[in-house]
This record gives structure tokens, C-alpha cells and sequence, in this order.
């Protein structure tokens, strides 16, 4: 397997196209090609596909702001740095502050989750397969906190061309025993595998 | 970033030296090197350390031993194929059934986790750094579901030569804003990474 980050993308804003963006990009890989080609994942950092989407607002009432991204908080968390709420967002995610974020910004300013990240990625994999002519997949991501663990991972929040899950539930193992329990979250593992080659604060959005 | 299956190990017991067979192994990258080298990564599921260690056990009393692996009950659900804890283990991982696995082990036993992780991860390290002259880094694994998402990852539970997390905190991103919560959990993002190369129910256990 290769990993390697999209360089050379502008700061997007709603003027973007990223599919073009990403189909300009002088993509090298390890074995010495370039570009994509069939089966490449293309992973992508929720918050360009937000920001050209245009979904950016102003910052003024962040509480409000978590209100209207939310459908429910299952925990409210006081600290010196403020109020962490963990909430459950429209689409069914799960995470801090609805995914609601300000870091790489305009000041005064906040990027919000995708209205529908799967469809975002269906858009973004059927323009990228027209300029191509290739065969390709698409996953957005967004870096959320655990419960238990310390750190933050990238895990998939919208993906078109491959599947979320690999269910191994009825194969057997090795020893004949039947597997019960191992549904693996391979759309999760592609996001996590590529934020290893992103750069959170150096502008780095797409692997 | 290349991340490649080490294939054709043996199946593992307590016969077995891990840091050899994995020296011995025929690794392949996509550059056309072959072969571990300085920066490495080795990335090794915890069932076959435990299995190399011989912390395999009878299965009679499922419940008895996860009370003997585990310091507290966390959450505790009754289903149609039996009964899931979610417990913390001496080592402070929070995971279902104390980690202990019975898939892929010989029928009538289960594998626990490795006594200390990091421990054994230092000792594989420098095994491996003995046979090959090189400075590497090892991440030992397990998978574990996740609260509010479906599926399993995989995440690092014990590592030699690399960090936990990446703190960001502190730094500043591109528009001057100081990143106050950026701490990326790097060993588990490698530990999904490598995942996605290895084969659960087909005997890949190292990449």
C-alpha cells in the first residue's frame, strides 16, 4: 500500500474547485508513478470540502452555532479553556462541538461539517472520474477525540467508491472457528492511514 | 509512506521467535527496496506476541478471566449471543472482554494480551535492531470497537521508538491561531494503517 500527500493545493474558499485542484496536483508515488489511476482512495480533510462548499459562518455565538449542528448532547464537560460538549450532529456523528471548527480560519469565523458528506464525496469521486477517466474512491474525514484513549484520529465521515465497513461475521478463522465479531472499519483505518501523510497545521488537506 | 504485509510467517507459539522470523521474512516495497531499513516501523498484532510469550490459556471460565485481566467493569450488555464487558485491564486499556481472543487460537484456549506491551515491544525492537543493523521502531496491536461508531480498528497498546501522540498544541496554524486540543494519536493511526494490509482471518499478523 502507498500513502502520499496531494502538495501544492491553494488555500481553498469557496471559489475552489477541488476536484480540478486535486487533478492538477503532480501526484508521485513510492514505485515511481504518477497521478491516479483505478482503485486510488482519495482522501480528503472535511474542512476544505466545507470551505469550498461555502460552509463557513461567523463565530460570534459558538453555543448557538453547536445547538443548530446538534440533535442531542450526551455529555457536557466544564474546563479552564471553557465547555467541551460532546453531541450527536444531524448526520448520526458523534463528537466535540459538532465538528464545528476554527483552527485554520479566517479570524471571527468557523468552518462547519459538510451538510451531507456522503453526497459531497459522490460529487467530488464522479468529477474526479471524469477528468481522470480512472476508476477511483473518495473519503472525507474529520479528526475526532475517543473514549478512553488519548489523541485525536482521522475517521471517515462521508465516503463514495468503497465500503465503510469489511464484515468478516461468518468466515472462519485458521483454526475453523467462526468469526462473530470482526467487522473492521477499513473507511476509518484509509482516513487514519492518510492523515499520517497530511499536515493538520501546515495546509496539507488531501492524501 | 509504504506500508507493506511481512508475508509468510509460521503460525506463532511459544516456540517462536518473533524479531527472527520477522527478520527472516521476505519484505518487498512498492520502491523496489526490499528489506527493513533505518525509520522503519514494524507493526506486530498482539495475539502472536501473547502466542510467542505462551500467555495462551484454557477457556473454561470466560467471565473468571476477565475479572483476573481487568481492575473495573465499565459497561456490561446482555445480547442473543451471550454477555459483552467493557472493562479496563491492568494495563488502563478500556476494551471489551479484557482483550482476551479467541479467534485464530487452537479450540478449548484463548490468547490474553501481553503482560506489559511497551516491554515487549523494547524487547522485539532491539532483537530486531540486533539481526539488521538498523534503527526501527515496533507498535504492538490489538482491535477494538469504539464508543459511537460501528466497527473495529486498530490501535497501538504497546511502542518502542516512536511516539504516542504528536501534539500540535501550541503551535500555530496557517492563519496565526494557536491549535489548543491538537494531539494526534500517530501509534494508533499506524496501528490502523497497517491494518489495512494485513489479513485477519488469513494469518498476515505483521506489516
Amino acid at each position: 500500500m502507498q500513502v502520499v500527500a496531494v502538495p501544492g493545493l491553494p488555500r481553498i474558499d469557496s471559489s475552489s474547485n477541488l476536484a480540478q485542484l486535486i487533478f492538477e496536483a503532480s501526484i508521485h508515488w513510492p514505485d515511481g508513478t504518477a497521478g491516479l489511476t483505478d482503485g486510488d482512495i482519495v482522501v480528503i480533510t472535511s474542512k476544505v470540502v466545507s470551505k469550498a462548499e461555502g460552509n463557513v459562518v461567523a463565530s460570534d455565538n459558538r453555543d448557538e452555532l453547536i445547538d443548530s449542528q446538534s440533535v442531542r448532547t450526551l455529555a457536557t464537560k466544564h474546563h479552564a479553556r471553557g465547555t467541551t460538549r460532546i453531541v450527536q450532529t444531524h448526520h448520526g456523528l458523534v463528537l466535540a462541538a459538532a465538528g464545528i471548527d476554527a483552527s485554520n480560519v479566517e479570524a471571527g469565523t468557523v468552518v462547519l461539517l459538510p451538510q451531507d458528506p456522503d453526497a459531497s464525496a459522490r460529487r467530488i469521486r464522479k468529477e474526479l472520474e471524469t477528468l481522470t477517466g480512472k476508476q477511483l474512491a473518495v473519503v472525507i474525514t474529520d479528526t475526532m477525540g475517543r473514549a478512553w484513549r488519548n489523541g485525536l484520529t482521522d475517521n471517515a465521515i462521508g465516503i463514495a467508491g468503497l465500503f465503510a465497513l469489511d464484515d468478516h461475521t461468518g468466515k472462519q478463522d485458521q483454526f475453523g472457528r467462526t468469526l462473530e465479531m470482526t467487522v473492521i472499519a477499513i473507511a476509518d483505518e484509509i482516513a487514519s492511514a492518510a492523515d499520517l501523510v497530511k499536515g493538520k497545521s501546515f495546509g496539507i488537506p488531501v492524501a
